[in-house]
């Protein structure tokens, strides 16, 4: 079982950012926490971020048929774009949104994505352990489908 | 460790409601569900339904310091309760929203729900999936704590 | 045939509300008028009037293969509950809403009822004559129904 | 006793529209029904359909003193026409508001009519029921105000 | 010097509307005190009324060249007709639009005219006063224009 | 002179909440303070607090004719309950609305109550002190009403 | 017969505003245009200016029992100002409102005064015909009155 | 081949309209050039003008199993007509919009046509080529259709 | 103890305003009544009234440091002065306001104040009994701080 | 003469998309046909295809002086990107945007493309035969502005 | 050269707002930082401070041909003031608009003034800079247009 | 001292765009001004352009610990663009936001940037100038900073 993890843009810079959001820990470390969660559980999982909208898409155009499952952090471009979001809606691969933050105590702007539509649904609030139980549904969900 | 898990208005009679969005099963199987996935986390788990605001409230209110987290479906109230949302905003216990549909799928007015802000994460749109990666990221988020 | 008229918050005091809006008579006045209808119509009913949303939602849920048809005057929770919206939903029993004043002359929160796309079709504005209407259109309904 | 049917624009088309909205009979059997029942019900209807907006405020004006009672169906106009609305508003007799469809299931510019505020009330989304119900609840009113 | 004076729809049953808009005059004595008025200013005056769209616009579209202003009172078609607008806008002969009522003390939707912005001017709220304001205005304009 | 003291929901933990709003202190002192005040106002009072919404309009139902004014603090209910309000709007006995913090620096949801326009007037943002002016307030409308 | 204009801020500049919109002369040339035609009309005219809310606020109310009507042009004032409505709002002498401009053509902030549902009427867009008009209509009014 | 060409309000006074728009040519002239294209694509068109929405509206209604296609202008009342949006959606005949200006480059309210989501496209902002390309795009889609 | 009492525009001309919103009462009336409330309170007063929005702000500058409290009824510029906001903000001396009349029974854009957040509460819907629960209200706050 | 052809983001997914928006073919196909329309008209194109904002902008600025005019398809990008809006605004080579489906039958910001005003003109709803008028319309606007 | 630079509302008590907005210095310290900075920029400074709008409105109207430039912060009349933009608007001289504060970061009602487009350019966010930055900035145009 | 400088898309076609917003210079002949300031400011500067948003951002992380300042004018990606948004937010460097034209005077959806929030402050409306009082202010800033 294989699934790609795709971070979008500044999360590089993670522990520049608002802890009270964001946990207060570096991209390295957050990197690090999802593969030995993926270890645990015993999945496959290969981990990407970057700042670029276009990679962004292609990232998610090239996972069909490769991966099992993708696990979105859109970051900012989450609230302005539709080419994100017809990428996810173009895929048969499940994807699951996750953030760090819980977007609804936030600034208005942040409290609507235009690619929730297209997920298959949305984990946010926990820190870390947004993508820790996003691994575990993503799982569950791939092996109901296969089963 | 104890979790509460609650469940909102018409959860009753979830299998006549549509199932595209709520998966087609009955509330007793997606019952047996959460207590079979608790049992393998090794959670000790108590699940509540009820169609009552007030019951709702005071299952809230009871839950401090007898419980380690409660996993809350609000259902239709959380649209419409700032009743509700005051209840998990005067707890300590750390309080996950659960869906089982994906609500920025559907109608407008359910893409918002006042209790969100107030809780410290959500979870939607993965059926019973949904409750399942709940337990798995209420326990992490617990044993965080008590570390 | 079996009818269930339920009656929504604060119309037990009718006759204290604005008589341009309400007609003038009392809830007991009401009652009487229904069930001399009913009578005339060949129609068996049971009438309830309740403050209690919650009851409202149980109300609704018990009259699942018990009743033919639901005449429901939603009052106030019309304009706010999702809650017993979902249940109208999750019926088979056909719901019609009625309510005594032309909502559309009132003020602007009372315009929409979330009610309205959960059930069969409305009646309005026609003070008693709403119930009367309303317990002759369910008949007709139901006959072509069971034809 | 007199009323008088007036049916807005498309109307002569009805079995062309979408049938899920507007039951999936002709016009002709439309006109049909209303004067059976309208012959059960003991009331001498007249019964009118105009795509012109003109004609249906000339069908309004030439009704006072003439009828006893209105039923309306504005359709398209409606949503759209003040200049209806203003005819309405300027009649003694009673104008009951009647639509085929439950408007509030449909397009966010056809849950809104102008012309609602000035009728005597509302009946939609019962099919042909909403006229039958229509003769039904005018017949009572026009009884009521000569008794 | 002439002036076409063109009343839009309903105006013909002005006695039958509310007095405390519309002054409490039949259209018979509206037309009367417009004709006085353009007498004693000397200014020749053909005086129109109708409920129909088309033939506002037909008399708009027959006034150039032909008239030398006009004072419309275009009645509920001013607050949704575009098409009204534009033949407005088509025109060189100076439009003055007037209204009986202050539009600022109704309801919403009367407080903006698509009209407005097309016209020369606009005077409203000052009864039959209205007009004789808007024909004294229109003849300065046409003196001031020639000159 | 009576006077019934209504508490909406949540209140029973006013500890818990944030004291920069509530004041940081129990409920149980609240009511303590509630009824010192009355005391020296000479203002006999019954003090009530509920989590329940059907509760709180049966509250104010069976005031009528038994208290001289109802000193309300509607909480979370102030902002969605149409039916509180038209159980306040159907009472002749006067209800003056509390609020222990300043509803106007909070959440834009409550800066808005709908039980407001039902209610004789307003009291917020005073803490304790609201209770307090509330109680003297009432005391003076009841006096001058029943000179 | 007294009447009152009084012109609110900026118009002393206004032979250095936009000429398209206020016409192309200085207020001293509006204000001999007034005095002239005040004289052929007959009335008795006091004219005004100040940038002053304050003051446009006690020339409003000095008004009172010492003129017959007033003639307003708030100006800037009239998109912001209640205080200036209210001001109108409590004089039993009519007052009508007069704006140079069509200020329908403007900017979306200008297309709505707060004055104007506080006064009798209004009249705009025909530069210094406005103040013509609103003389004569004002005239006619005063006569109606007192007649 | 044939295909009706629908030309909206005001369209006949085309030359009277502000050029930077409408292109600064004649109604005759567009039907020439309309008429001349016709025949370089050896289509057979009808082309009519009304100021009349109901003249619209039947001739849409008429077209049914007469002709191939519709090119529609709905010029003003594109922007208003509910019952012009009903005519085309009860329609098997492909009616395709047309318009000569950009309306996005135009006042807010022509930026929206309700009659747009009953048709098939739109083509606008390319002067009397809207036309063109409309008619040789309907053949396309005829020939289509038939193939 | 000393407060300072501020009343805004237009509450000079009370006696002509809407007596069912204001009270029916003058200004001196106004005035003597809460001269005689702070008499019988043990509090020293001094009264105030300004048309003048520079006043205000100038009024409740100087308090500082020489009232213990301010009693504020904005009136009409407390709809649309941020400049009264900003003054009322950087005082140290507690700011209360008050209003004659319940402003959520009454226009839409009276229903919000800007100056609402800046203070520490407010008063409305009681008449004359706002300013004595005021002077009540503030005499407790201000026994509560120096304690 | 010679086109370029830009086509946005997900289009080379086009199969995969929805088909009752889309048409149900490929872009390989789709490139194909547009390539064999420009051969019957004889005009010249180069297809493009990116997922990439940035390559949209500059295939928009290489361009100008370069090719006689340009069809953009801008996809998701067209709902929100000023800076591609900006690009098309800074070049004199005429811009025409289509669109494969009918993006007023589709999610509300769908209906709105920031791109539009800055185009010369748009063709929706046609699937391919949106790019056939397209390019047909481009040659004949190229015609004129050279002739 | 001279400048005029005017302070709004409020700006006298500098010192006793928000620090963390407005940098925690006096208007007295800030007034002479103006005065070093244009000392060493070598232009002529008058500096004003108003909480009189119409103060404001005749500072501006009296600079006009007495100064080169204006440096404007009008505070909270910025806001609201039409009255204020039409003064800017009537002016030749450059009208510079600074704020100590970033509006963006404040209110949703601090985040638009009314001012902005009458007004050459604005400068906000930097404390005492803004103002610095506005001289530097302003000396430039005059230079500029004198050259 | 070390300033970057960052253009976003489109102002590498400066001289095309509309001169009454840009000033009518080339990008290069702005780059060159910027040069020319900075040398007599005495600040080293180095000038970047992109039209490609991800550059943005990186520009913006590589600027961290080796500029002292930013000067940023984010174009058309400032009104659509979170992801640049946060970039800013996680920078420790001042960043200075610019605009050429006055953003107030233009499109409504120019009048909004999602970057202004994020930035120290903003100046725009002075054409080059906008970054000469820029780079002046910046010094200052850093100087401040620094001492």
């Amino acid at each position: 079982m294989k699934i790609r993890v795709i971070n979008g843009p500044n999360l590089n810079l993670l522990d520049q950012r608002e802890s009270s959001h964001y946990g207060g820990f570096s991209y390295r470390q957050l990197e690090n926490m999802i593969r030995e969660e993926a270890l645990k559980l015993n999945v496959n999982v290969e981990v990407f971020q970057s700042n670029n909208e276009n990679e962004l898409i292609e990232l998610l155009h090239s996972a069909e048929n490769v991966c099992d499952g993708i696990l979105l952090n859109p970051a900012g471009y989450g609230h302005s774009s539709v080419a994100l979001r017809d990428a996810i809606a173009s895929l048969k691969t499940p994807v699951l949104e996750v953030h760090l933050s819980n977007l609804h105590q936030r600034e208005k702007f942040r409290q609507r994505t235009v690619t929730s539509p297209a997920c298959t649904g949305q984990i946010s609030g926990l820190r870390e352990v947004s993508y820790f139980a996003g691994l575990y549904a993503l799982k569950k969900i791939i092996e109901k489908k296969s089963s």
